[in-house]
């Protein structure tokens, strides 16, 4: 359900450029897949068949023929990086034009509430907080779904009774992360706001220069500064504990993890069902679950956040096209034209015809309706 | 030489927290110089004693063991954190209210020539872009510092001979950060530059609503985005391109290197000059070496540039206090005062005697010098 939404939503903001996202999004599965595969193996290989059989030339040549095949790999990935960075290039300047456009498509009654700054946050920043994050959100998604289901079939295939301890310690890691997350941006919020509240202070201080000097308010000043600098620290302060204990936390959990998966593999080996090389392919695997799941847990909140974000831009693109193009007759007439801003009536039943090449001169005081008058005429009022 | 100046620079900003700052400090040495050598000869003993002799029992027992005392450390190094977090926050208080007094005793007419952002971002910004970042990079650089020496000592102790291989290893490590380091930051500035453009571009654009509808200059604003938006991309993409070739040639560097460092080791292991467990302890130890060495060579620069930084501070710490109690006596008298804007004249020979309580009226056009006459008496202009 909410997966079709977001493919829906993600197949809207990449619209003309599907070949290239789906190619991508090929290319970065295979290439996941095959390093997830082919690391813990090859570390099992290397280790079984070169030092425990003693033998260096193999041990060399193993060695060396996987740095190749690695080489070769890293390559690949440094090709599909350079190629997504273009797809995304692509995207960035086909919505900064498209955006644009249907600016032009806001009726002019509300282009005059709002300065330039706002559309401008719309018309472009928006696109780099919400296209481009939803096409690398999108391709680390799917990527860490395949790095992940491909780790965890070869931790089994090396051990599975070591894999059981792995799986206990998958949920915990998700409710780690959705616990602190939620905590870390509500704090986040608060501080940017003591933070904002901080410079609105010292602004007002710094702009009162000459009051301050005349009359020496330094006093009065520095204690209002150095309260709200208090405040500001100190939910600096929270913040900053409830991520550090979170990374502590996270970091103590994931060692208890890995030695609790070390020592079942541990057993496994004395147990003579699991190689030297096999424990060094599994605990590399293991930490390539770890890293997916964790990965996974991360962008599935961040992905409502964006697809959230993109419905913003979809009400700009859903405005009805008003472009109009304006072609000019031999006259121009109003009828019997009335109109109100809100609940302020500016103009009441209003006549005027003009002819082509008529000059007509319009007096009034401010606020009389002549700008009103020009606008309706030329049809940004309507 | 150097490494004085940046000392003498630290003390400067740390001023009134100096031993909270040495504390900091030696907590921090004595927690990396413990997890330096700890980590990688406690892998050593568990693999040695435990897994290699067949003995399940002592491999569980030393793995609890060890996971116990790192717990500690973890709870350790995360009141280190937070003490670290609550001297930065003394230190920015101190700091804000410093710099707003230092304020006031700029000259009046270097005030009047900025506007106010400029001066909340000296008072203010600055702060966080330099006091702080050299207490975190001061501390980080000592840090890095002693954990590089003990773990060179631990993988010497483990096998000379692999060392040398490792050895050879850092400089290029040093090569390569510095050079595409440099290489990254020009082309960052490059693309800020022409996202400036950009945006400078489509301002205008959705400035010019009502011209741009009415006279149907659709093409020429959409051609010109195009065009402007198609420059920033292919320096973003420029810029993109050297960092992830950057990543790219790392990663694989490291990697050969690795390969390297683990065929020496596995020759080593063969000869019977190093046991298994001393084999994982080494790799472990290679990588606290290279990951110190790399975080060394990315402060140094850092911290010069901070160091820099903190030049500006000083400037505005130095102006000669200026801070003057107003007290006012019965008598405003001026005599033969002149005074000009650079080389614009505006008082000549001016005279003026006024008791207490007198009213004067001072009549004159606009840029007559009126106000500078007042801000002359209230001392703001000298």
């Amino acid at each position: 359900m909410i997966a079709a939404g977001w493919l829906r939503r993600i197949f809207y903001v990449i619209e003309d450029h599907k070949s290239a996202f789906l190619t991508a999004l090929l290319l970065g599965l295979l290439s996941n897949a095959f390093i997830s595969l082919a690391n813990p193996l090859a570390l099992k290989y290397l280790f079984d068949e070169g030092i425990i059989r003693k033998n260096f030339g193999l041990f060399t040549a193993l060695s060396v023929a996987f740095v190749a095949i690695f080489t070769l790999w890293r390559l690949g990935v440094l090709s599909y990086r350079l190629f997504v960075q273009r797809v995304k290039n692509k995207i960035l300047v086909s919505w900064s034009l498209k955006m644009l456009r249907r600016y032009y498509n806001i009726p002019y009654s509300e282009i005059i509430t709002r300065d330039n700054g706002y559309f401008l946050s719309r018309v472009y920043d928006e696109i780099s907080t919400t296209v481009l994050p939803v096409v690398d959100c999108a391709l680390g998604l799917f990527n860490s779904i395949i790095s992940f289901t491909v780790a965890l079939g070869v931790v089994l295939f090396l051990s599975w009774r070591a894999t059981l301890v792995l799986i206990c310690v998958i949920p915990i890691v998700y409710r780690l992360s959705r616990r602190f997350g939620a905590k870390i941006k509500k704090e986040s919020k608060l501080e940017k706001e003591e933070e904002a509240k901080l410079r609105g202070i010292l602004g007002r201080a710094l702009g009162s220069y000459k009051v301050t000097k005349t009359f020496n308010l330094y006093d009065g000043i520095y204690a209002k500064t150095s309260a709200q600098a208090g405040r500001f620290i100190d939910v600096l302060y929270a913040r900053f504990k409830t991520s550090t204990i979170y990374q502590s936390l996270g970091g103590m959990f994931m060692s208890y993890a890995e030695t609790a998966v070390m020592i079942a593999a541990g057993y496994e080996i004395l147990a003579g069902r699991m190689t030297f090389g096999g424990f060094m392919g599994f605990m590399n695997a293991f930490w390539l679950v770890i890293g997916a799941s964790k990965d996974m847990f991360e962008r599935i909140p961040e992905m409502s956040r964006i697809v959230g974000a993109i419905e913003r831009l979809v009400e700009l693109q859903e405005l009805e096209a008003r472009q109009t193009n304006f072609s000019y007759g031999d006259e121009v007439k109003l009828e019997d034209v009335s109109f109100a801003y809100n609940d302020h009536k500016v103009l009441r039943n209003f006549n005027l015809k003009t002819k082509r090449g008529e000059k007509v001169l319009i007096v009034g005081p401010n606020g009389s309706g002549k700008s009103t008058l020009a606008h309706l005429m030329a049809g940004f009022l309507c």
